[in-house]
């Protein structure tokens, strides 16, 4: 039994399993001051006040040893969730920055054969071990920003045998790795080199070769696309995603990033647990996503990287779009790990609110990938996932900036981060 | 004699220890791949490829005992230099969020009671240990972040008795910590309440009173001004300015951050050694700057933070003027200390390059708080302030963006940061 007392303030996200939250439900944190919070088992088994969890455990501890910790001074959440990834890859591409400070523009960058079709390169030739090894750091850096759960795409496979090599380390490191992995295949990521003017039949390989795949080995949850002018067409990601549903494979989509192309009207049509990106999504995309319950995860890191204007999240939320965010780290548009740094871009840059924010990278985001009846808040039977910050109350968060607050980082019941590092297992 | 080997590259910056880097020069980071670095008694003795340095080594160490360490695949900067902050002060600030986030400006706040005039309240309240007690730990972080000098400003005492508290301070932490600390007497922050409707009999305090006491302590080497509509005119500011320079203080500072006000045509006039913020000087104030070799202190962080447009720092190094940046680490504007993060936001929120941003934290820092001649580039003499960044390149550095990279901080010659975390003295 573990017994967290005297937490200046615990944002408990409760009451919000079932459904994401959505408009003014945002701003709702289920706030307690000087909490007290108990663990048994990996599980929260109490959370209310600091006396009545004491109350609770002279109750119930019986015989057990109690682990005590005091959380004064510090600020309780769930732990925090990335519901967008792309953490399976091997290599870096800091080279293009200068080129895009020049003027180059991300699909300027992959018609040259850099961008992702670098980073396939790269992937395609890295052995499984070596993408371990790789993601493995890249894990590392998460928990050391309080995320506990990330969602993990492939897409730098782009055929069949390196799209299930990603997958497969996505496996392996969900069972090895303190952070919790939901893997998405994302084949239509790019369309390959070998496949160049031909997207249609790399498409059908998609179909026909990769979805029945990566089902029969249950190696993936969620379907991806990138559906996008000079990627992957309307039609063509609504067949994608059609034949991962037939597979079992629930429908995610990349929409509208780079200009207004339906993808948010596709996700509603398909009814997608979530559609993405969405910094040029129509409003007639905005009023659907709304009516079919699509989760809009938002990636302003992405915005700030390419030096694009962000989503208007603003928009969303008025029309009832329930709203998470998410780091999408990757080696091209955003490389970083830190989901606090998002949450404070999407304040500054997207004008959400501190409360909005946390709602967002918590039950919004375990909404987005599946799992809202066992993480993103904090409440008696769920998986006892939480972070201690360095601040005083939830505001302060988004207030002392770009530097990293996190003080104590529970995984299951464990404790994985201790003063800000990692405890080796 | 410690000998540091196969740095993957080390950026020394080399050569501008005279005058600071203008225009093109900023690119120039005199990079050295495989690099080597020998330390004698805190002062760098040898720079240069590991294998030059393995000669030095085995022809100087003599009966000296050789403390080796391997930077291999990182890269070596100078110790970071952060050259305008407002670190000495009580208490924080992050109710202001939501009042900005709905649409509250600077000026608004103060009018109000907040800003800086809240900040000045506790900061009269408390007790010189308690400011030392805050301060430390805001230290401890740019520590963490790479920064090994930092300048500090009074302005929170706003009457002689505090703003000496304040000053005592910053040299209590000189002698004490790790991070060297260069002393700003600024008075002349706000106008406090006690003098409100009469900034000029608080301008004559100032001049008459404070500044010379400061003076006669020899508490400060530099005096800086709030110059700004709403704060001290051009014609006060002048005064106070000519007044610090009559006692030996060295003239800076804040010009045109809110409007365009003549601040930076003042700073060419008065020689001041800077001008910061900047974010609406005009041409000719530019021009004049550059004429004058006036170095703008740029601060992206206070306008990433206040959702405002950054200074035109494009404009500035095409017309010639030497360009530092800073965090402004403040509790208003610019609550934090990753003045690597404030590189990461002046590539991309004013286009400035990789190796632009590089020469702006170090040497031209090191000139815009007097330091040049000691500390700010890697060379034969100087300082040995340096860290080692986890990343193959300097390019790295504004890559993988709004995490901290720092692996390892020397100070003169001391580890001080190791593995990420401060080495206990
Ligand atoms: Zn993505
Ligand atoms: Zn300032």
């Amino acid at each position: 039994m573990i017994y967290i007392h005297s937490a200046a303030q615990i944002a408990t996200l409760r009451g919000a399993s079932a459904k994401p939250k959505a408009g003014k439900e945002m701003e709702e944190l289920g706030l307690i001051e000087d909490g007290g919070i108990v663990i048994e088992d990996g599980i929260f088994t109490f959370v209310g006040s600091s006396e009545e969890a004491r109350r609770y455990v002279a109750e119930h501890s019986g015989n057990q040893e109690v682990t005590v910790l005091s959380a004064e001074g510090r600020t309780v959440t769930p732990g925090l969730i990335d519901p967008h990834t792309h953490i399976v890859f091997s290599g870096s591409r800091e080279f293009e920055l200068n080129l895009r400070l020049q003027g180059a523009k991300y699909m300027d960058i992959l018609n040259a054969g850099g961008g992702i079709l670098y980073t396939t390169e790269r992937t395609r030739e890295a052995a499984e071990e070596q993408l371990m090894a790789e993601t493995v750091k890249r894990l590392d850096r998460f928990l050391e920003y309080g995320v506990t759960t990330v969602e993990a795409k492939s897409g730098y496979g782009l055929r069949l045998e390196d799209e299930l090599k990603q997958l497969r380390v996505v496996r392996r490191l969900n069972a090895s790795h303190p952070v919790d992995l939901v893997p998405t295949f994302m084949g239509a990521h790019a369309v390959p080199v070998e496949y160049k003017g031909n997207a249609d039949a790399f498409v059908r390989t998609v179909i026909e070769d990769m979805i029945p795949a990566v089902a029969r080995e249950e190696l993936a949850e969620f379907c991806d696309v990138f559906c996008e002018e000079g990627a992957f067409t309307v039609n063509q990601s609504r067949d994608i995603l059609a034949a991962g549903q037939k597979w079992g494979l629930k429908p995610k989509i990349h929409a509208d990033e780079l200009v207004s192309y339906g993808g948010a009207e596709l996700a509603a049509e398909l009814g997608a647990v979530s559609a993405d990106h969405l910094l040029h999504v129509s409003e007639a995309g905005i009023q659907r996503m709304a009516e079919a319950g699509v989760i809009a995860v938002l990636l302003p890191g992405t915005a700030f990287f390419l030096m694009a204007q962000p989503a208007n999240a603003r928009a969303m939320i008025a029309a009832g779009v329930p709203v998470a965010l998410s780091t999408d780290r990757n080696p091209g548009s955003s490389p970083t790990e830190s989901l606090p740094f998002i949450m404070n871009l999407a304040c500054l840059t997207m004008r959400m609110t501190p409360a909005e924010v946390l709602a967002a990278c918590t039950i919004n985001a375990a909404h987005a990938i599946g799992r809202a009846a066992t993480i993103g808040s904090i409440e008696v039977g769920k998986q006892a996932d939480l972070v201690l910050f360095d601040a005083p109350n939830y505001l302060y968060l988004q207030y002392h900036y770009a530097v990293n607050l996190v003080d104590t980082v529970f995984k299951k019941g464990e404790v994985v981060i201790q003063n800000g590092r990692r405890v080796s297992a």
